[in-house]
């Protein structure tokens, strides 16, 4: 089982070097490459996605990612950016589908926004298509408007996509996904405006037919972000594109109050995938020793489940992640009173002993 | 001063009554006069916007505006629909700066689903666009994929948009605003992926030349999802396109917890402008008598002071919707313990002898 390990930028070396530490102590026979990637690829190689570490990723079953960005790179051509290096890896490797979990730890539920009572116990997986919609679609750029009110002066468009077939696939993942859990879908659309989500509507509708034993309902983007914040718990498993799925992982990540404790999962048609942090590559914090390496230490659990087979594995990670908060250790951005505060090495340690 | 009344479908013509009660009761020269919009509007003329409703909205200084739409216009051709009507009337009339102020009331702290020391005093006002960007971008439509992996299977497409002039002017209306309150803009893009959010970053930093004793700073659409429920209170003047201002200002409006106290103005160049609750049609208690008509009556408020140049009257509405929540008077969407739950038309008859 081969996979490729990309620490990236920020605190992202830090936290990828404990989910490692993580997997090495398994004694599985996991062969392990790095390369750099983002920033760090930049400045190494000249580019956010050497051919390299594409090749690593392609070859390898599944990919450990860690996080891209800093702000010393937003004047960087587009081209050159740090993100390129996520984007380029989920249309090269063909991951469409993003699973989101958001969860709230019942250590962790006060570190939340929201009142305990709305967030105790919440558990939603949102599963966000990654390689389609207005991520990725053509035609886009700059342009002397064509029409319109303001025809003749500079304008910039993209243009939103789907297609039947895109919006199959990823509907299929989510009503599989929610035999596994409670069996409900909601679907995030914007069907009142746009004919893009128009044909998402009628294709999940569809599709639905062959899951009868699945509910499904159907929500706009605008009521889906007040309903997060309004009654959480009652979300099983939203299904959305890839554009309002940003916005909401997003919002329902960090309605949990620790998106530190947040893992993702982005899977092809292959079984392959790619696994990172929910949360970013912070670099306020990074070198510092600080940063919270669960997150990561859960995506190389949910890597042990999706594209390695090993649920046992994933299992012990995920029981050992719970003794370890269980015993009160905590990293500062989920520190609360009577727990003891450690730094990210120090986390890492205590997963291992705990597996 | 002429004022065009469309109540529209749901709850809207009992919350607008009740508006009107209270413009009424000013002793003003109003000259009010009603139309059919939305689903009323279908049912009565087969057209959710009337070219007679139309003409009247555009003669008029302002329109007061209920809520449009109902489940059972869903299988109707989306051209019949009854959110045509307001996206209709945004077009036509060139409805571009969209005001949604989320404050959160002292006396309804308790009724957000967040703590109570993140929201109280909360005071954001964001600055939706509202004439450009995927709402109106052609071309869009249904066809056969043109390119990409899925070439030849059916697609659904639609294009985002923005010209340099259309981002100016709203980044003005923003700063502008700004200046009256807490001098801070935050802009809302998504550059890192989008053609079209380049510009507006790029575009909105030039405007922030002639407005330096203003605070400017950029973020990323899924972080604003993010920052509104982490620390909502480090806002104050957001100012974003069309599709990422209908979530965020959706999400911001259910973090105050009072959604049915909330108001909203959508002004052109002229100072023409149509007011509406920040609230939806709630088909579900239409015609019960319940609904809380205080966001329509404060957006008659917003319309005396915006378009009508009648400021003293809008403060004299709002004195007078304080003096009512302070009395302990609630409809059942804000009630709590030790309040008096009162309905839709006794709030109404309570403002204007507050008034
Ligand atoms: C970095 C950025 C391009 C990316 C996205 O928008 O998809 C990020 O926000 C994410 O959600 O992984
Ligand atoms: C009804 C719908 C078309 C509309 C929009 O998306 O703009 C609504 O959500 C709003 O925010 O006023």
């Amino acid at each position: 089982m081969k996979i490729a390990i990309l620490p990236g930028d920020g605190i992202g070396p830090e936290i990828v070097a404990e989910a490692v530490k993580v997997l090495r102590a398994l004694a599985l026979p996991l062969e392990m490459e790095t390369a750099p990637v983002g920033g760090a690829a930049y400045e190494a190689a000249g580019h956010p996605l050497p051919d390299a570490t594409l090749a690593l990723a392609q070859q390898a079953d599944a990919v450990l990612f860690g996080a891209v960005g800093d702000w010393k790179y937003d004047t960087l051509p587009r081209p050159l950016r740090p993100e390129q290096a996520i984007l380029g890896l989920r249309k090269q490797l063909g991951l469409f589908a993003n699973f989101r979990p958001a969860l709230c730890y019942e250590q962790l539920t006060h570190a939340s926004s929201l009142k305990p009572e709305l967030v105790a116990g919440l558990d939603i997986l949102i599963i966000r298509e990654l390689t389609g919609d207005i991520y990725f679609g053509q035609p886009r750029g700059r342009r002397a408007a064509p029409d319109g009110p303001f025809a003749g002066a500079e304008e910039a468009f993209d243009t939103m996509r789907y297609s039947r077939p895109e919006i199959e696939r990823i509907a299929r993942v989510a009503f599989e996904a929610a035999r596994q859990r409670n069996r409900k879908v909601t679907s995030v659309d914007k069907a009142n405006v746009l004919e893009t989500f128009q044909l998402w509507k009628d294709v999940v509708t569809e599709v639905h037919r062959d899951y009868p034993d699945v509910e499904l309902d159907h929500m706009y983007v605008d009521n889906a972000a007040m309903q997060l914040v309004k009654a959480p718990k009652k979300f099983d498993v939203i299904v959305t594109g890839n554009m309002f799925g940003d916005i909401l992982s997003d919002e329902a990540a960090m309605l949990t109050g620790s998106i530190g404790m947040l893992p993702s999962a982005s899977l092809n048609e292959r079984g392959q995938g790619l696994y990172e942090p929910s949360h970013g590559s912070a670099p306020d914090i990074a070198g510092k020793g600080v940063a919270n390496p669960l997150a990561t230490i859960l995506s190389a659990a949910m890597m042990l489940r999706y594209s390695l087979k090993q649920p046992e594995a994933a299992d012990r990670i995920e029981a050992a992640v719970q003794r370890v908060l269980a015993q009160g250790l905590r990293t500062a951005d989920i520190a609360s009173p009577g727990c003891t505060v450690v730094g990210t090495a120090q986390m890492g340690d205590a997963v291992v002993r705990a597996l």
